[in-house]
């Protein structure tokens, strides 16, 4: 086992069973109403039944108890905004799936494919509220009231830059163009807001300084950042087989993702095949991919994941992180960015 | 002017200013993600020109401000609970409506009628999180931390208590049975939870004790049930003329509300004509009033009404409020709880 893999060991149990607490419904609660919840979260099936389905890598709370063990803290000061971090990423899974139609997530039918849309929005609401709960549950009593406002502080300005995001990404659907400035500002929102703050709280719990705290945010920043165009970028040019998606799906769906909005205001051929109405087939496929290439479309996403890449070492290596844990986040961060799937 | 339309005065203007500092769009913000909110408030339209809509009659906050004032505070402790009582409760209208497919609410289009139902969701969920945002932003820097974290957990609270309401109601549109009690337990989730809160924040703000922070809670509890009895009978038998709605529409609707569970469980022509599948006409709405009547539901939901009230009556006294605002308190009792519209 690697370090990364024993820490993962030994804090993710840590991390489901924190989850559990704050989602367990206290007597006389309606039963669907958590049990939704609980389906979402991987636990039950669609009766009620416990399952082990699949649930996520929990990359976010494992950055927060890393974060804050690398920062010399006692993880169970970070445990509780570690638990709201993987709230708030399921809250967000269980509306944007609303919001994109995906009939399912995880290889199972979404919450609103099972309950309709109307259960699940509120059940998405539920899970939001609960998110919010999570810290002031799961704090120990004696903790400075000071650390509990400002972990909740945090936690409500990363949902706000969530739904942000997520406007954003709904907004460029309906555009023509996208500037690559305007989408690199729609992933910090979507994807880096909650890896930036799961990556402060830990160090937050731990007492570090105000400025480690940035560096730490600005970690988590980068390594959103970086790991969006990677995966921008493995969308179109990665195996398939390794991938486990369909090739250039993004293309299929005409998706403005960062290599496509380089080419796209480069060359017109590429954009007449975006404005096409038809579906696109495997030629138009292969000649977009063909113009991508051309346009050098691809050298300049994977430039920008590694640029981003490198902002993530440094400001990692800034916060001066110490001990195994700081080795494990150095791990994380090989696995997050140096891969092909 | 009465007292209480003096501190209305006084206080609701306040009120609106700290929702617009709350609702401030910051630099480079996406503009339509802060007008779809500033619409839904009533400021602007669809355009996002400035406009005097209908935007609700703010009691939530008003009994925020008059709570913390009768119980000797300073009201620029409970300011930003107040704001934030009132942004939870247009973030839970903003999502009712796309559940309901309502497509007006005060006299204008909803956000998902114009803007679609994605962006919809999203954001109501931008709303909830400037909620939660409202007390630490707002709060003075030397307010006591444990005030504000007290304060961001009552209203995490109050957050869950109105999913649960909301998933209960939602429910029973699906069952054909509904016990009196599960749907005492529905309203007090919906409607009496963020009444209850936005007294005890007032109280909570002004530094009183739990014991007065709990009668402040009780009354606006029983306040909310009272006024939602009242409400459902209202309905079916208030005058149109003075509620301003179509009479009985809750009937026409096949609502289940507090006197029609009554009537259902205690008479089978009105179980059967629940249960068609025809729209009600005319003569079978009448025919459903008289078997109401006769069944004593009528009474019965009255008399329910009357309890609370006695209840929202007695918690009040018990909270001990002092000077104007208590009178003002009263008033505002006696015009929510004894009105014919």
């Amino acid at each position: 086992m690697t370090l990364l893999e024993r820490y993962a060991a030994r804090y993710l149990p840590l991390v489901e069973s924190d989850l559990r607490a704050v989602l367990t419904p206290p007597d006389g609660a309606p039963p669907l109403f958590y049990r939704m919840l609980h389906y979402h979260m991987g636990w039950v099936d669609a009766s009620g039944e416990s399952v082990e389905a699949e649930r996520g890598k929990r990359i976010r709370p494992l950055l927060t108890l890393l974060t804050c063990a690398a920062a010399g803290g006692d993880i169970d000061l970070a445990r509780p905004a570690a638990a709201a971090v993987e709230l708030i990423h399921n809250f967000s899974l269980l509306h944007d799936d609303i919001q994109d139609r995906s009939p399912t997530r995880r290889n199972r039918p979404t919450v609103w494919a099972i309950w309709g849309e109307a259960q699940a929005i509120n059940a998405g609401d539920a899970l939001f509220a609960l998110a919010h709960l999570a810290v002031p549950r799961l704090m120990p009593p004696q903790a400075d009231a000071r650390l509990v406002k400002r972990m909740m502080e945090v936690l409500g300005y990363t949902c706000l830059e969530l739904t942000r995001g997520q406007h954003l990404d709904m907004s460029f659907e309906q555009r023509e163009q996208v500037g690559i400035e305007e989408y690199l500002d729609m992933i910090a929102g979507k994807t880096a807001a909650l890896l930036a703050s799961a990556s402060q709280l830990g160090a937050l719990a731990a007492g570090a300084s105000d400025e480690v705290q940035m560096h730490y945010r600005s970690f988590g920043h980068s390594l959103g950042m970086a790991f969006q165009a990677m995966d921008d970028v493995l969308d179109i040019w990665g195996d398939p087989s390794v991938t486990g998606k369909a090739a250039a799906y993004d293309i299929r769906q005409r998706k403005k993702s960062l290599p496509v909005l380089y080419g796209l205001a480069r060359d017109a051929e590429l954009r007449d095949l975006y404005a096409r109405s038809d579906v696109l087939d495997e030629a138009a496929v292969s000649r977009a991919i063909a113009l991508l290439d051309a346009s050098g479309a691809r050298q300049y996403a994977e430039n920008l994941a590694l640029t981003y890449s490198e902002r993530t070492l440094a400001h990692l290596n800034a916060a001066a992180p110490q001990g195994d844990a700081r080795v494990a986040l150095f791990e994380m961060v090989e696995r997050l960015l140096h891969r092909e799937s």
